[in-house]
């Protein structure tokens, strides 16, 4: 406690997102933090969200590099050891691995949470990972409730984490028809309380959403830069702003998005069919010299972008 | 000259990039300016490329209201009277109208030219303009080179120019080849006078450089916010960054675009190809779940993303 006083009174930074009747989780575990783990650490911390911050991560030489960091009580060296750390009040769980390693730690952990712990995730899937929860073995009244913080960067590594990083980002919550309400509310409060906008979605929902609004993307700022890395590579630097945010994606990690594509499959396919169907209609209209169906899609286009809120 | 002084030494911002052995244009003529025509004035006023700075737009109100920019000298009220304001000294005369009107205007003032003036452009597409131009009838020793600065906005319209809107971008210059040289470097030295970088290249290899580094991006960018346009426009807002760059240029003024796509049709159909190509090699890996085969794409599409060195 006598660090979490001391981080706070330095920070200049810290706000306080939460609402009046949130009352904070006792017990915050970070499982495997990258830069979305260390960043929900730091924010929590930097908000006060969270008395008591542990964190495990496979590695022997980062644990003992997080051993130094401020935001950080008590570093475990097992996952199981780390979710048990603190039995009495209110647990939360971050399971903030690559989607595959999510699932792989749902179950290790399942019977060594404490009575009414809750657990959840970062993870960019959410269909595979509820469903691999629902039948994992866990200790009586507690619950597994995904989340997805739309946040992310080209860097990696929990040493780019920032206790500003879910600000103004949007958070999806996918409980499951079944989960119990008030397991439900902590979970959305602690992302409030990082500063995130709450958007709560069924599982299956949120992986046709993000296949649209995220996975679609990604797959066109590949695609564009790999049709462009076949011509003269100095041809990028000659571009304006255009090729470069419209490309900006595409220096994504392919470890974590190969992983993606893999646990969102189905949703994608039919979302870069209606895509390619746009674009064959595109193509189609520049070859027959159609203006007026080439100007009606670009004043779609714009229509659609000018909607934007943010 | 007493306005250019107060003009100058009232800027804080007023830098040279000029190099030491560029004369300034004694004439500088922005026909019909918009966002780039007015901000070539303000940038050649700021950095002292020009003695004197004069205007016409077509419409009689934008002509009023221009009077009483303190970055421009006279306002004409016909091309033709503009181009002849000042017969002795250097004339740069630049056409700052969309594609089709650039033509226009070009064969317009073609004789009303003073000997040894120099016309460009700020076209978007070259090839087109560029042959125009070449049989247009014009004054002896007059000639035209086409030029495309790599600067844009979302907004448009005089107003919105500044004098910082050419500085770290890319300039196209496009000579054919018989331009005098000594013509070519004034054209040149005018754009690195305003900030920009130069990019010497024939009118055709112009068109199909831009053709991949700014078409197809933009009909990326439309075609993917049509898609999304048919699905909830609810989703547009839980986005990340990532849709949000990817998408931004749908924004763009489809009226411009149309031309643009009109003018540089042919090229931009071979650019799709090779990007429907990609697409299609994309669709068919996640398809058959050939991970080995997405992998590289990704990996591929990162590595030339990277290779961006602004």
């Amino acid at each position: 406690m006598t660090r979490l006083k001391n981080y706070s009174e330095g920070s200049t930074k810290a706000r306080r997102y939460r609402s009046p009747e949130f009352v904070s989780v006792d017990h915050l575990v970070i499982l495997a933090p990258g830069l979305l783990g260390a960043s929900v650490a730091r924010a929590a911390r930097a908000h006060a969200c969270a008395h008591h911050i542990t964190v495990w991560a496979r590695r022997a030489e980062v644990r003992a590099a997080l051993r130094d960091q401020p935001w950080i009580d008590t570093v475990a060296d097992t996952p199981e050891h780390a979710v048990a750390q603190k039995p009495v009040g209110r647990t939360l769980v971050v399971l903030a691995a690559p989607v595959e390693r999510i699932i792989e730690l749902d179950r290790l952990i399942g019977t060594s949470l404490p009575a009414g712990a809750i657990v959840t995730d970062v993870g960019s899937v959410k269909g595979p990972v509820c469903a691999a929860a629902a039948v994992h073995p866990r200790t009586t009244s507690a619950v597994f409730i995904g989340s997805h913080p739309m946040a992310g960067s080209e860097k990696t590594g929990w040493e780019h984490g920032t206790d500003t990083f879910f600000e103004g980002r949007i958070c999806f919550v996918t409980p499951s028809a079944g989960t119990p309400a008030d397991a439900v509310h902590t979970v959305e409060e602690f992302w409030r309380g990082l500063g995130s906008t709450v958007v709560n979605v069924a599982p299956e929902k949120h992986d046709e959403i993000v296949a649209h609004i995220s996975h679609l993307p990604q797959a066109l700022a590949t695609t564009l830069a790999c049709a462009l890395s076949q011509k003269d590579g100095q041809w990028r630097n000659l571009s304006g702003n255009g090729l470069r945010d419209t490309s900006r994606i595409a220096a994504s990690d392919p470890a974590m998005w190969i992983e993606i594509f893999q646990q969102n499959r189905a949703a994608v396919l039919i979302a870069l069919e209606r895509y390619e169907s746009e674009l064959a209609g595109f193509r189609h209209a520049l070859e027959q010299s159609d203006w007026p169906a080439l100007r009606e899609q670009l004043a779609r286009g714009k229509q659609w972008r000018d909607g934007f809120n943010r």
